[in-house]
């Protein structure tokens, strides 16, 4: 199997970009990321494009071929696959991506990933981000996303004495985060006292607990690793990839303050880079809702299980602890746009490793951590991503 | 990169199945496949599964981890990816299992692929079918899928005299075809006449020239070819897995009577087998209309570009010709689940060169070809499949 790195970033701003289409924002990411990468189209052999809900937000499915057209592509007639997972589906178009140039059928690929969602009224999008659970078994009943988090975020208080304040600490993390990236979609700080004293959606979970509908695109470059160093002074080689799944509803699981799609996923992509969670300087989690953070930083291996709360509310995971976490904002503040989320993160982590996060930057990052989750954990990809010179 | 085998097959019945879920069709071909393959599912290490337009047919995205849930596999948390193309999709998921498995990262994949589109009405199924062409270009202004098909057929028919009976031999061929096949959805035979008659979708296409909308599954079990032999006598090696791309709406073509992405697929796949049209004993092609199944023999490369209606009238490519076209019946009878077809060309023609195929068997097929189209050729995907023993 070859080695893959990353060679090329690009990301549009992330929020509600009413004047600019689904194929503007596909194309803006993409043409930016292989700018980035020194690569001239010619030299591309695939597009893998992560999107969940294109067919049901702006009835057109079908859409890796099309951004690959409106990227000035078509003639050269190149694979175009669309890849989708819920709101793991810019991880998992990026899973793909890796595939293909590890397979050696492929060298230099674009994985994009892009969502367009405010194109339909916020009931619309809420309606939609809940296809990612079991439409079937949950969302007929009511019980939408924020509805299934919000019984895990009561079970781990519940089994943990995690509180309502140590879940408010992970906004007010994210904006703080996001004060410093100009692609964010909420830049302003938020207070603990704000997160708390917002409108309910599916208690304990507040608006300030879970992410906006944005729209965004992000991109990244892949080839082989042998060939990096034409194309860049700082490679940054994909240590490992790892996809695992669990049940798409949450009454089939065991117990559900813990995913065990990312616990597994995340145990097979420190074996195949032989390396620890202890060994990872930053780290971009999926923080779709407060407990998801919780969770997620239990779940990766990075403190105990139900110690979280404690250990985010005394500000660990801030720009000079020993692990940053989402120095991009998050999905909560840098936006959530859904298929394009698992991109950029991996985009955050690349600058973060080549040490061009400019403001945001974290002091001796050169092993990093993506982590992406589909509905309530029916997916989870974990990425990790490692500095090589 | 390792060579890719097919191991096992399975497919549901294709049409109207009121009385079954998605999820109980996905599993159905899933496990087939696997009781075929003689694998257990502990020896699993992946799904890819095609498929179009969940979210808007059944409300439901993030499917394949779904389909990995109820087929009793979530305990393992396997990575399952879903992948999407418009009527390409199940083409494109094999196109990934085949990276997956040749990347040496997984040995054992399931690819499969369903489609549930017969618990809409049709004229909401016809919307999400035209959802695979460009919706903000095409859609809008009234070009349905089956109109943008007609536009290419009466080209063809102006720039060389193909005729309306020509046409119509296509869907007497079909379900000539599928007269043999327990699967297809429609088994009735057809006369010219019959054709000629029906009412008109977009003219020159009548009702009859057009691949009806389907409930079906199907699934194949990838492996390595060097162990293929432990599974069963007779390893299906995938010579080719090639996949080409186009602008997705036609207006943007320098014609289209042709689809280049068709012609690149195949001559990728047939440079990538080092073999010639000439070797191909047995084709599954995709003809959602008449005029599709036309073109795809002249993109393929089995006739001269325009000729393809005198040859196909003739009665070429019927079971006794040197070569066989849709055993299967094809998309016009043996059905049109979307994201299922192109998994289910695949497993027709496994049949076909492991000598399984019963009452439809083509003499002396050891070298198949399987060809998937996603709305007016966007995306095509073209697979290469030789008996290797």
């Amino acid at each position: 199997m070859r080695e893959v790195a990353v060679l090329g970033v690009g990301q549009t701003k992330f929020g509600e970009l009413w004047d600019r289409s689904f194929r503007e924002i596909g194309i803006e990411a993409g043409l930016q990321s292989l700018v980035d990468a020194k690569l001239s189209s010619a030299d591309l052999g695939a597009l893998f494009l992560g999107n969940m809900a294109s067919g049901s937000l702006i009835s057109q499915e079908h859409i890796a071929p099309l951004i690959l057209d409106y990227a000035g592509l078509a003639g050269r007639h190149l694979p175009a696959v669309r890849v989708e997972g819920g709101g793991a589906s810019g991880a998992l178009a990026l899973h793909q991506g890796y595939l293909a140039v590890a397979s050696g059928l492929y060298d230099y690929v674009v994985v994009g990933g892009a969502e367009k969602l405010t194109d339909v009224p916020d009931a619309t999008a809420a309606d939609i981000s809940s296809s990612a659970a079991d439409h079937e078994w949950e969302v007929v009943f009511g019980a939408t996303l924020p509805a299934l988090w919000a019984l895990m975020a009561r079970r781990h208080m519940h089994l943990y004495g995690t509180t309502r304040e140590q879940l408010a600490a992970v906004p007010v993390h994210a904006h703080d985060m996001a004060g410093k990236n100009p692609n964010a979609h909420y830049r302003n700080k938020l207070t603990i006292e704000q997160v708390l004293g917002a409108g309910p959606v599916a208690e304990p979970l507040g608006v300030l607990d879970c992410a906006p509908f944005s729209d965004g695109a992000a991109a990244v470059v892949l080839g082989p690793l042998e060939e990096a160093r034409r194309h860049t002074d700082t490679p940054i080689r994909i240590a490992a990839s790892q996809v695992a799944c669990d049940t798409i509803a949450l009454q089939n699981r065991q117990e559900f303050t813990t995913l065990e799609s990312t616990v597994v996923a995340a145990r097979h992509a420190f074996a195949q880079a032989r390396r620890a969670p202890r060994d990872v300087r930053v780290a971009e989690i999926h923080d779709a809702y407060s407990i998801s953070a919780l969770m997620a930083l239990e779940d990766l291996g990075f403190v105990e299980k139900g110690r979280a709360g404690a250990e985010f509310a005394s500000g660990r995971f801030g720009r000079d602890g020993p692990l940053t976490v989402n120095p991009s904002g998050g999905l909560k503040a840098q936006g959530r746009p859904f298929g394009a989320v698992g991109v950029a993160q991996v985009v955050e982590i690349v600058r973060q490793l080549r040490g061009e996060a400019k403001d945001r930057q974290v002091d001796g990052a050169s092993f990093g951590l993506a982590h992406d989750v589909g509905g309530t954990g029916a997916t989870s990809v974990v990425h990790l991503l490692e500095r090589t010179n």
